[in-house]
């Protein structure tokens, strides 16, 4: 095989925001594969928040990715060439081969999927692991009763908009907060969120509060900072909060957070969670998210940016919110 | 009967730190009962900072106190007189008969106590209701395995001094966090505890490094703030932390808090409780807490006030930490 593959390396940590500067850009030949081994087309590269902590050096929940190496990153696409019994040539494909457009694989952490049923780019967002986030956060760790009302930030984001989604079809009170009047529009009249407050109108506490008038019972928390505040303020007695993402503090300096005395007020149950850690929950997630999606009754909306080349700023773009819905990027 | 009740009446609200002169201090005539009431003489008065949140007028987990009533609190006696069958002149109780010296109960919230075994003012520290807050927040919600480390502040009070004894029970290295080089010596030499930083020696975040060498896997929070905070950026993965008071903030602007994202990066279980909400592990505790009582192998401290007229002083103490173990008030 001559054609050359493409890869994104981490080049530099980040101080602070990301930088294009931070990634390198580099062409390399397409491997040959071992026995027992898969060659995959990338298709699709997925890009998610998470990504932001594996180019720190710092201790977290995952190894950093190494300064040289390719950037770590879920991928959808088809078999070229396979050594390994359970895969053959044209089979449709998602799993972790990172920032390039081939990638070898073992087939340990590689799954095939029905890409007729639906479209192959939803297997890395709503009927993936953004997908499976959202349904453990608010099902296994908020776990809402109906009548409930569930907040959730960033609510028209990959993960966000399952929440709410999610929430309505237990019968909750599903409010989104979001960035932007046409996203909040998005949040409420295609995806059938009750309520949807846009953090940049200048009225936050106040947009909370009419947007929630029997107060918050769970929130799903993807953002912290200033929202994830205002909102402890507004929890009930007794209420659950999953701690899934606080992007806005990724790249900046932490916010002073004051209201966690609620915590103690309102007896408020708060979890960290990591959704590769609740692995025997995906089966049960994503037979009720792949349902929701056939039928229609689960929405969702993708923002992809055409070429790895473009991986970088599309990367830096969403965790400034610029994308819209699941932020994926196009390598064919 | 002629002899006059002493009462000491909530007057204003406080104003960030409370003053003498939110409380007044009335003598009115022992009331009478009647049937199915029972007057009660109390010998103890019991300081707690709860109280604090009971004399402001915002929402909070339990009433407040309204202006010109009496201050709530637990209380240690004997009943005078009784027109209920189940007390007799002469029984020691206790309840919640409040900032007064003779009260009156029909009966619902007061107990008999064995005070040949274990002394009546005990039934307000480690075999009342602190001692089960210990127990309920370190067992339950905390539920730490036997060589993890359990850190809790405020270590030397009547909560803090028994969750670190029943810690070290259970197998856990215990940490405490308290105010002065004396209350963290009896912490360790007196209570057994395995360390103890002194907050106000000026190192404390890398005091708390050298005393948990290990991170921390439970958090038994009383304080809040700086050190709060501090303890955050320490936890280890999946570790827990039991909300039980926050006393720094109760009299100030909260402290901003920016070690929030350690929830995320630790999959951290925070959950703030009130023990009055778990009744039915009551009788459980006290057993376990009564017997180590008894048997030796859990010991306590008393700061004890004299005079009724000394609890309002004795509370703004407590308050900012200049008792030592368990605050009382003695009414004879």
């Amino acid at each position: 095989m001559n054609e050359m593959n493409t890869q994104v390396l981490l080049a530099a940590r980040p101080q602070g925001w990301v930088r294009e500067s931070d990634f390198r850009i580099v062409e390399s030949p397409v491997p040959d594969i071992g026995e027992g081994q898969i060659l995959v087309r990338n298709h699709y590269l997925s890009l998610d928040p998470y990504m932001r902590g594996r180019m720190n050096d710092a201790k977290s929940y995952a190894a950093s990715v190494n300064l040289g190496d390719v950037m770590v990153g879920g991928t959808a696409g088809e078999v070229l060439k396979s050594k390994h019994p359970k895969f053959a040539a044209g089979d449709k494909v998602v799993g972790y081969l990172g920032w390039q457009l081939y990638g070898v694989s073992d087939g340990v952490q590689l799954q095939k999927v029905d890409a007729g049923r639906i479209p192959l780019s939803a297997y890395l967002g709503v009927v993936g692991m953004p997908g499976v986030t959202a349904w453990v956060g608010l099902m296994d760790i908020c776990a809402p009763k109906a009548g409930e009302t569930v907040v959730v930030t960033a609510a028209s984001g990959a993960v966000g908009s399952v929440v709410g989604q999610l929430a309505k079809i237990h019968g909750c009170r599903a409010v989104g907060i979001a960035g932007g009047a046409e996203k909040c529009r998005y949040v409420v009249e295609e995806l059938g969120f009750d309520a949807c407050v846009d953090y940049k109108a200048g009225n936050l506490r106040a947009d909370i509060r009419s947007a929630t008038p029997d107060g918050i019972d769970c929130l799903f928390e993807n953002v912290g900072g200033e929202i994830f505040d205002t909102l402890l303020g507004r929890m009930n007695a007794f209420s659950r909060i999953a701690v899934c993402g606080l992007i806005a503090q990724y790249n900046t300096e932490p916010y002073p957070m004051k209201n966690i005395g609620s915590v103690l007020v309102n007896r408020i149950r708060m979890q960290g969670f990591i959704v590769s850690e609740h692995l025997p929950r995906w089966p049960t997630a994503l037979k009720e998210l792949g349902q929701g999606v056939a039928e229609g009754r689960i929405k969702y909306r993708e923002t992809v940016a055409q070429g790895l080349e473009n991986a970088p700023k599309a990367f830096i773009g969403m965790l400034k919110g610029e994308n819209f819905g699941k932020q994926l990027v196009k390598l064919v």
